[in-house]
């Protein structure tokens, strides 16, 4: 790792002076990893990235373009010359020049993006995309090793021998004369085994697969539970299509987990270094309308209190910060926990009532004990009547926040939108209008029972 | 994956019955895989795990142990007899032996757990728990397939098929007499190879390494950026120590995102299907204490201005909620946005007064949109004096929020504590005093100025 940092920071002082040669260049190359490349190219203007790209090798070309980010993608793709771009296409793999041309496409449509490819290549790759985004189709190699039912353990070690690309091949499978998919053979037991073993002997005949049109959250829980290192893809009638690796998978995690942390923060679809800072207002003003709405309401549901007596108004003003604060908190921490167990499955629709019954009770007690504490507050600060409403107030607001908190994502996950969105500001949004008017009606009616 | 459940209700059911002979079970365990068989163990009780432990051989009983969550493992511990755990530990690979041992420490001591396993694994674990938790130390497997640098390709070969656990292995070691990594090869080239060849003129000599005592979050980080599908450890001597695998590194990542999404939540450390309710309550209790005492605070502040005009007040006050939302979501997304640049390793320390300035910027225009739409409706609704205070308030509260939002983060991140706590309950709470003293301060200023 340091050997190469030194270098990047070489590479990097080298494209800033600009004068690259062609020399230079190749003598970093046999040590910089694609990935350094892309992420020093990732800093560099479009220009400056197709000025690099021209020097690569194409293998070269591939693998740093496969690297870098959907933006830089982009603007490689748009400064280099359209037959340079079918070269370097060309040097990929199916799954990664598939998903290049969905990028492609999103700028120049799908026609246009087929167009950068070789014939041969055009066939694979619109294969691929008949799958939708995100699917295990579209995620899957077709790079993969299959042998035939009748091969031996000689002929299987050939296959192996003669694969592509098998740095990352961890089994084998075998597949009858229509492709279906009969079994998984590890390595390993494929070298134990004497030159004339039949595979169906040592193969694995029952294997977990996935479909090709299934979600890939839905694929990297599969890959974990069961810890992994590559599942296969196949069709309703078993035919195998593909293979989604761990380190696919592991990509997918971190994305997924990254996605729903932005929206839990209202900043889904974010990217805070790539984009200028008049797209960044653009997108984040969206997530705050919640607030902006929510807080104009809550405003007005305050004002129809106006009537009450100046001083208890004030009074009662004074503790709306603290239990709109503490209610939100709790509204945000059930559904935090509500998203957190529907994205690793823990969450079943069987349990969902024993769920929100559970919450409750958890949020009346934490209830109580809030209650409890700013009822002291205000009894103290102001008088025990004020005491009585913002502790009975604080109370129920927190109880509903539970359920409120735990409700919304369960109810959003159930007509198949996306829980995250629910854990951020809109949460916060419709929990504070519910405990504002949790605590005026509550203001109001004991004002009127205690005189 | 349908087969499976069926089997996994069908030994639910058997479970249930609670009448579960050796023989019955037997039957399935040759197709239920131990993830699964996991999974239903986990809701049991501690007693009725030890029941069906019992009844597994040790290989399977392992398999199961280990993939146990870490409650599950406890109960299963307290429930057997000791030489019982000690037979199933012995059937574990080290470093899931050390991980069970860890648990089991974490309840009896350290010595005491020791105990539970035989003399030879005794040392293996002992250099294995050296390693503090989460680190790459922790998780490498010592299960690796290494040869000498003398080796030819048949001895390799050799050495591959006499691997204990070659599932996952991907790719071969080569070390020198003193242990030292001098290079990787893949099992492809390895196959390839002609019998004769010598080991070190196929091998890969640069290879990524890692230090065993660096954090999984750094190591995660250092896998998914160059795509590897195993990562080995070697000491500061560059002696080679144990592998990390990327399937390892799916459930770090898995996990650690979903602790950050929890900790942003404010309900860090919970599991809220494994805890019964007021445990719950007791470990949410703390991640309200910054709402409560914010709360109080900006109730306090508003308290300060008691003396102004009831009714100039009455409407300040009015908008309150809106502002204290609004800026409370836009420092939410602005500590999201750092959270997650600093967990994928974006956010570089050279770049921190850029990113200031940046966020900076985009506050400031994000408040301008907001502070217009504020400032209409408090015209319109109250006087052009309301309308110019809570506009001019709305603006700097919101470029405050951003400032706040992204350097409390940067802060907590620099003092080595986990900047995933900023940006849920500390970060609202902050910005809510913040908020409130702007607006406070911003209305007495311009009621002067303005008559």
């Amino acid at each position: 790792m340091e050997k190469n940092s030194a270098v990047i920071q070489e590479l990097a002082s080298i494209l800033e002076r600009k004068g690259i040669s062609r020399d230079e260049l190749d003598g970093m190359l046999e040590i910089v990893h694609p990935v350094d490349m892309a992420f020093i190219l990732e800093d560099l203007t479009g220009e400056e990235k197709a000025q690099v790209f021209k020097l690569l090798d194409m293998e070269t070309a591939a693998a740093v373009l496969a690297e870098l980010d959907d933006n830089a993608t982009k603007e490689v793709v748009n400064a280099l010359p359209q037959d340079l771009v079918q070269k370097v296409l060309g040097a990929m793999s199916a799954d990664d020049a598939a998903a290049t041309v969905r990028l492609i496409a999103q700028e120049h449509g799908r026609d246009a993006a087929l167009e950068f490819l070789s014939k041969r290549q055009k066939e694979q790759v619109r294969e691929l995309l008949r799958y939708g985004e995100k699917t295990a189709g579209a995620l899957m190699t077709t790079n993969f090793v299959a042998v035939p039912v009748t091969a031996t353990a000689t002929e299987a070690l050939k296959a192996l021998q003669g694969a592509v690309q098998s740095n990352t091949v961890v089994y084998i499978y075998v597949v009858d004369a229509s492709g279906v998919l009969k079994g998984v053979l590890s390595i390993r037991s494929l070298l134990r085994a004497s030159p004339e073993t039949r595979i169906t002997d040592i193969m694995k005949p029952d294997t977990v697969t996935v479909l090709p049109q299934m979600d890939q959250e839905e694929v990297a829980l599969i890959v974990r539970r069961f810890t992994l290192s590559a599942v296969p893809v196949t069709d309703a009638n078993g035919r195998l299509l593909g293979v989604v690796t761990a380190d696919t998978i592991l990509q997918v995690v971190a994305e997924e987990a990254g996605e729903d942390l932005l929206k839990m923060g209202g900043a889904g679809g974010l990217n805070m270094f790539a984009d200028p800072v008049m797209k960044r207002v653009l997108l984040r003003m969206p997530w705050l309308i919640p607030p902006l709405l929510g807080g104009l309401i809550v405003g007005n549901i305050q004002n129809w209190f106006k009537g009450m007596q100046p001083l208890e108004f004030i009074a009662l003003v004074l503790f709306i910060p603290v239990m709109m604060g503490t209610a939100g908190n709790v509204a945000v921490q059930s559904s935090t926990l509500v998203v957190r167990g529907l994205a690793t499955g823990e969450i079943k629709t069987s349990r969902i009532f024993g769920i929100l019954f559970a919450e409750t009770r958890v949020g009346a007690l934490i209830g109580l004990v809030c209650g409890a504490l700013i009822g002291a507050a205000g009894w103290f600060t102001a008088s025990a009547h004020i005491g009585a409403i913002v502790s009975i107030s604080m109370i129920t607001a927190i109880t509903a926040a539970a359920l409120n908190g735990t409700a919304f994502p369960l109810i959003l996950h159930h007509f198949k939108a996306d829980p995250a969105i629910s854990a951020g500001p809109f949460i916060t949004a419709l929990n504070d209008i519910t405990a504002t008017l949790i605590y005026m009606g509550c203001s109001i009616a004991l004002l009127r029972i205690l005189g």
